[in-house]
C-alpha cells in the first residue's frame, strides 16, 4: 500500500508545480495533475468536547472528552468524520494523529472502493478503534453525498422505526441525581450507571421522582454472581428493561451463568468490541452493545448487526460523549436496533455539528446526504 | 400491510380522477394525487429459456428452464428480476404467477424502503424463494438506477476482485463431455456433475483432455461416508479444488464427518438455502454455496456472505440456469466470494439481457448503474 518512490517523485513535482503556478487549469489535460486531483484528500484536527455536568461512572469523573475530527475530500464533495475518545478507553488527541498521519488513501481510486481502504486502514496498526472510525464514518459520510442519499436510504432502512434513546445519568448525589432526572423530561428512557455500593439508593432516589422505564449498565462493577442476580431481580421489579455489561468481562463463565438465569436481558459492551467478539458473547448475554468507536465504524458495525441478529441476539446502538457528527453517524444504523443510547451529543456544550436530533425522546433522523449533518461552526473542520 | 378501508377509498377515488382528466399536472399540488403516482408498479412474465446442451444432473435431465421475468417501474426509473425455476426445485411459471399476483407494493413509499419491503415480501406466503427474488432483484435495479451507482459500488466492493467462474459440465457420454471441455476453453475452471457410478471415469475422461483445476458437485449423490471420503483422497490427487454437497443434506453427522477428514473443502448447497441454515452449516460444511434462487435475493444473500465470514466459512456463488439479469444480480456480491459458478447464462440460447460477462473466464461486471443490464430483446418485459 506504500507509494512506489516514482510515484512519490511524481506527485512531488505537481505539488511544486501547483506551488508556482497558481492557475492550476491550465493543466487539466495532463493525466499527471488529474490524477493528482482526482485522489481523496484526509484531514484531522484535534478538538475537546466540554460536558454540560462533570461525568461519573464506575472508574472515573471527568469534565472534557478529546475528540479528533476528520474530513475527507474528494471531487468537490465532503464527508466528515469524528473519533471520540474517553481517556480511560486508552486513544487520545497523540495516538489519534499518529495513526492518522500514516494514513495514505492515494493508493486507492475513489472512497467507494471501501472495502478495500477500510481492510489497508485496519491493517496500519492494530488498536485505533475510534481513530479507525473517523476515517469509516468520514468515507460514508461522503459517499453519500456522491450518491445524493441519506445512508440509512442507501442501507434499505426506515428512519422512522429509529427507536427513543435512553438519557445517561451519571453517579452523583441524591439531590443532584434527582435535579439531572427533571432535566430529563423529554427523554422517554433513563439509563443509569450503577455499579457502586449504593446502587439501591441510587434506584429509589429516581423512583422517587419518575416512573420511566429505566436501563442499567453496571460497567462490570458487579463480582458476584449471586448478588447480581438477586439484584437483577430487586431491579425488575422496579420497572428496569435490562442490564449492560453486569460482571468483569473476563469472567465469562459468570456472565453466561447469571444472562442463562437473569428475568431480564443481559448485554455485553466491554465485552464487545469487534465483529469477531460477538461470536464470543452468543451464550454469555441476550444482547450486545454496538459503538462506533469500539468496532472502527459504521461498515463493522451494520456486520455486527446482522451477526447478531442471525444468532438471535439483541441489538442495542451506544455511544461516547460526542459531537452530533458520529452521532449522525451511529443514528444511520438505529432503525434496525431494539435499544439506542445516542445521547452523547445532549451531553456536551460545545457540538460544532447539527445533524440526527432527539425529537421528544426519538432518535429522529435528518433526510440530508450521507448521514445527515450541517456544520454549524464553519472553522472547526 | 393491508390498506385501511379509507386509503382504498382514496385511491378508488383518485384512480377515476384520472380516467376523466388525462392532465393530471392541474392536479399537482394535491397530496392525494402525489401519493398515486408516485407508487411502485410491478410487472410480471413467463419465460422459457432454451438450454444449449441436454442437461443432466444426479436427478434428472431437462432442455429447457422455466423462468419469471419482472420489472419495478418507479419515477421514471425501471429495475428488471428474474425468478429461475428448474422444476426439481418446486416452482413454476404457476406457482410464481400466483405469489406475484399477490404482493401489493402501493403501501410502501419508495424502493429505498426495502427492508419492510423484502420483510412483506417474504411475510406473503413460505416458501417461493425465486419468486421472491425475483422482487429483491429488482428493487435492487431500481434503487442502483435512481442513485446512478452499480450495486457493487453503493456496497463498497472492488469488481476487479470478482473471481473465475466455473463451468458446468454435466453427466454425459466420453466423447460428450469430451467436446463440452474443449467447447470450454475459455474458463479457466470445469465444474462437474459427479454422484453417480461412472464418477472415477468422467474425472478420468476429462483429465485426459484437460489439466485445468476441477471443482465437484455430488448433488447429494454419495451415500456412504467412508467411500466418500476415499474418492475425495482419489479427487485431490487429480486437482480437484473442492467437493459441493457429497452426501444428502439430511445426513448432517456423516456430512460433519467427512468436512472434518476431507483433505478438500467441502460445501453445502442443497443445505443451505437461506440465512438461518448458514449458522446449521457451521461445523458440517468448510464453506456455503449462495444461490440467488435459494435465499430470495441480493439482500439475504450480502447478510449469509457476512454471517459466513464470521464463521470462518468460505463462500461461494452459484447459479441455476437463468439469464443474464440474475447472472449481473448475482455477480454484484462476486467481488466477496472465494469461487464463482456464474456460468447460468453461458448456458442458453436466448438471453434477452446483456450484463456481466465472462470475460477470459472472469466474471467481469459492467459499469451500468442498478445491476448493470441492457435488455437486448425490447419485447421481452
Amino acid at each position: 500500500m506504500k507509494d512506489s518512490r516514482r510515484n512519490f517523485i511524481k506527485k512531488t513535482t505537481v505539488a511544486g508545480l501547483l506551488t508556482f503556478i497558481p492557475g492550476k487549469n491550465l493543466f487539466a489535460n495532463f493525466n499527471i495533475i488529474n490524477r493528482n486531483t482526482d485522489k481523496m484528500k484526509l484531514t484531522f484536527k484535534p478538538y475537546t468536547l466540554e460536558l454540560k455536568h462533570v461525568f461519573t461512572i464506575a472508574t472515573n469523573s471527568r469534565k472534557t472528552t478529546p475528540v479528533m475530527l476528520t474530513k475527507i475530500e474528494y471531487d468537490n464533495f465532503v464527508g466528515y468524520g469524528e473519533a471520540s475518545m474517553p481517556p480511560y478507553l486508552g486513544e487520545s488527541h497523540e495516538t489519534a494523529g499518529k495513526f492518522l498521519s500514516k494514513v495514505d488513501l492515494s493508493n486507492f481510486k475513489d472512497p467507494f472502493d471501501m472495502e478495500n481502504i477500510l481492510a489497508y486502514v485496519d491493517s496500519i496498526e492494530s488498536g485505533n478503534p475510534a481513530a479507525k472510525a473517523s476515517i469509516d464514518i468520514a468515507l460514508h459520510d461522503l459517499i453519500g453525498k456522491i450518491l445524493k442519499a441519506p445512508l440509512y436510504k442507501i442501507w434499505g432502512y426506515d428512519k422512522t422505526k429509529a427507536p427513543f434513546t435512553s438519557y445517561t445519568i451519571g453517579i452523583d448525589t441524591a439531590e443532584v441525581v434527582k435535579q439531572k432526572v427533571r432535566e430529563a423530561d423529554e427523554y422517554k428512557i433513563i439509563k443509569v450507571k450503577l455499579g457502586r455500593e449504593n446502587d439501591k439508593e441510587m434506584i429509589e432516589t429516581i423512583r422517587s421522582v419518575t416512573d420511566k422505564p429505566i436501563t442499567i449498565d453496571a460497567n462490570q462493577g458487579w463480582t458476584d454472581k449471586e448478588k447480581a442476580l438477586d439484584m437483577i431481580y430487586w431491579l425488575k421489579e422496579r420497572g428496569i428493561k435490562f442490564i449492560e455489561q453486569a460482571m468483569p468481562k473476563q469472567n465469562i463463565d459468570d456472565n453466561a451463568w447469571l444472562t442463562e438465569r437473569s428475568p431480564l436481558p443481559t448485554f455485553g459492551d466491554e465485552s464487545v468490541q469487534r465483529l469477531p467478539d460477538v461470536i464470543k458473547a452468543h451464550g454469555v448475554y441476550s444482547g450486545i452493545n454496538i459503538k462506533l468507536m469500539k468496532c472502527t465504524g459504521l461498515r463493522e458495525a451494520n456486520k455486527m448487526l446482522n451477526l447478531a441478529r442471525s444468532l438471535g441476539m439483541q441489538v442495542m446502538m451506544g455511544c461516547m460523549t460526542e459531537t452530533s457528527c458520529a452521532i449522525s453517524a451511529a443514528s444511520q444504523i438505529a432503525p434496525m436496533v431494539d435499544w439506542a443510547d445516542l445521547d452523547g451529543a445532549l451531553l456536551i456544550r460545545n457540538d460544532p455539528f447539527e445533524g440526527t436530533k432527539v425529537i421528544d425522546g426519538k432518535v429522529t433522523l435528518t433526510d440530508a446526504s450521507g448521514i445527515g449533518l450541517t456544520k454549524v461552526d464553519k472553522n472547526v473542520i
